[in-house]
């Protein structure tokens, strides 16, 4: 049972989005312009870093959802999102990828773990600074939303076919489209 | 000296956000919703919570530049502030409040930290609802800024004026309003 008195078969971080339409607002807005917007870094890969912080941080709900979004973006393979969040230094994914990630794993702990040498092999491996600076907001975001998920103790189902839902979903449509609120629920209505 | 290229002069979150304008658009918009709309926390005990999380992440510039707002929206109280971050259980704030500090620190560290047992006692302190929501998502918000903050290495000047100027600003002026790029630097322009 959550926390405080949330919508009843609302999963995850949309039954406090329902209650807080003026915060879900910007929120809504950042998860957009940060994981979906024109960027260098390709939704797939935002959304990997976003998954594996969210892992990192045990958030159940956003790494699976978030998860979803990055396999659908790849065209389904959802063994790859395992593998990164497993061991990403020895998934196929680029190197650049791989340097990016261990500066999340970094920032997932605290600002302060980040090291002028996690930031020099990223730009040695093809990075931009602000390609550094979009990882390091995205890990910072979800260590957010991450929070926001668990503080409040929301209802995560464990059916993979709620989350493949949800992926679809943000695949296509993304995170501000009109109708969110309503969209797949635990009954997937 | 920062991770990547930034502007000289300009003091902490600043930097980073004058690279990056569309994430900086819903980022100054949630914060000035979560510390200065509308709201049945006063802004003055909403920058106390925010205060309180950033110094318990250690970021220097977070909670000497918020902490100058929560004192000069109480004109000035400076001394309260550093009651709360060094231990708010005897500060003199209300019983409330304490028990929405407690959840906060719960939620820095993680938001599986929250108990039934911390919220039952915010709600017999008179807390809403409402109040422990937006105490969960201005402690994850703040999660976030302060490893943006860190996590880019950003320049935190340690000139006391330099956070009461921005203090002032931000409690007659909010985050959100034109021309706070231009506002107070390292030298006072």
């Amino acid at each position: 049972m959550a926390h405080i008195k949330l919508a009843d078969g609302v999963p995850g971080i949309r039954g406090p989005m329902l209650i807080s339409p003026e915060t879900t607002r910007p929120l809504r807005e950042l998860a957009e312009v940060l994981l979906r917007g024109p960027n260098t870094l390709t939704p797939a890969e935002r959304e990997m870093i976003a998954t594996y912080v969210s892992s990192e941080n045990g958030c159940y709900y956003c790494q699976y959802s978030h998860g979803a979004a990055a396999a659908e973006h790849l065209g389904g393979d959802y063994a790859l999102i395992d593998q990164v969040k497993q061991n990403f230094a020895a998934a196929p994914v680029s190197s650049k990828l791989k340097a990016l990630l261990a500066i999340a794993g970094k920032v997932q702990r605290g600002g302060k773990h980040v090291t002028p040498e996690d930031v020099e092999r990223a730009l040695e491996q093809g990075a931009t600074d602000k390609e550094i600076h979009d990882t390091v907001l995205i890990t910072a975001a979800f260590c957010m939303f991450n929070r926001y998920v668990d503080g409040l103790g929301t209802w995560q189902p464990q059916d993979p076919e709620v989350y493949r839902e949800i992926g679809q979903r943000i695949a296509k449509h993304g995170y501000n489209a009109p109708g969110w609120e309503r969209s797949v629920s635990a009954t997937g209505k």
